[in-house]
């Protein structure tokens, strides 16, 4: 469904080479972004009749569009606009599920720079709804997964809009988060941890 | 939030006169297409805290991007792609919406070439999931506005497929789908439909 980028780079107009042969994408996920991964997943997930999960498409603001006789439209003049929700939602089983998936280089921490304010505020009016949103965030060095619901990133948004770190540590995501164990297929069972999170909220209700 | 164009039409690059003036759109919806009053809708939901529901944008295919200098991306060649789900999803109460609005000129019947394929498949995969899949249908030419179920639209999808009409008639709007009527905030209070189908749904099973 979706065009596959090598390296986790965006789409550029110059093709990056191919670092990686064929035959090593089949053994590794190196070189696969956790946008692929988590795509191929809900790709898992939706034929398998688990859920219904799709990322939105960019927003996009155009500006101007040429209408070349009977051919199709082309857009000439557009831009990539913020988008004003998370990445991904759908329905699990009846439950509304929301959330953004981050991945980072760093080892021993997640930068909150790679949240969006109006993201957290997003997950917040969605939780309010009874919704269930959450992050998925990838160190992808370490290829470890963590699942944390909006409830506890609330906590560590709020600490540092009180001047506190800027960042969750790996060691916070073992402690607060739940971790996503990569497979084959499904690639990042993030609904594993879904289950487990509900299994919690409805023990504590 | 989205950016509103008079008269129905899509955004073109020559701007459109108005025909109406700022005085005639207090008093009457005329001019304004269904996906306006939708979006306005939402906006009421969102700020009452009713619900969560948002429109998702165009999916457009993208070419060619430059990178200006210091500049923002401008994207210089790209397509429109066909959606592979419905136009709005979110979260009511923690249920799971996923509607398309339609509307229509026509003061008998829906045409039903107004719905894709893949949007009644994406439809039923949703309330396989124990989501409330429908569509919102507006004979705008009588302003009557009516909540189809994805169950009931199912039966006159596959009417049609094994040879039948094209098309829903008013009157089966009328017997078979729930009617909502329009007022001036929120503008098309659809979730008062998804109230009366969660009842008749509930007290079925």
């Amino acid at each position: 469904m979706s065009i596959r980028y090598p390296n986790g780079k965006r789409y550029q107009p110059t093709s990056p080479k191919k670092t990686a042969s064929k035959k090593d994408y089949s053994f590794s996920n190196r070189g696969k972004t956790l946008e692929d991964e988590v795509n191929e997943t809900n790709d898992y997930y939706l034929q398998h009749k688990v859920a219904v999960i799709h990322k939105k498409p960019i927003p996009i603001q155009i500006v101007k569009v040429d209408y070349p006789g009977r051919a199709r439209a082309v857009i000439r003049e557009a831009y990539y606009r913020t988008p004003s929700t998370t990445d991904y939602n759908g329905v699990y089983n009846g439950y509304y599920l929301d959330f953004e998936a981050k991945e980072t280089k760093n080892k021993t921490s997640f930068p909150l720079q790679n949240v969006h304010e109006h993201q957290v505020l997003h997950m917040r009016q969605v939780a309010e709804q009874n919704g269930i949103a959450f992050l998925v965030v990838a160190f992808s060095t370490l290829e470890r997964y963590f699942f944390m619901s909006s409830q506890t990133l609330d906590l560590y948004w709020d600490r540092m809009n009180q001047g506190g770190r800027k960042s969750i540590t790996l060691d916070e995501f073992e402690q607060t988060g739940i971790e996503i164990t990569p497979g084959y297929a499904p690639r990042v069972p993030y609904l594993d941890a879904v289950d487990l999170y509900l299994t919690g909220k409805e023990s504590e209700e």
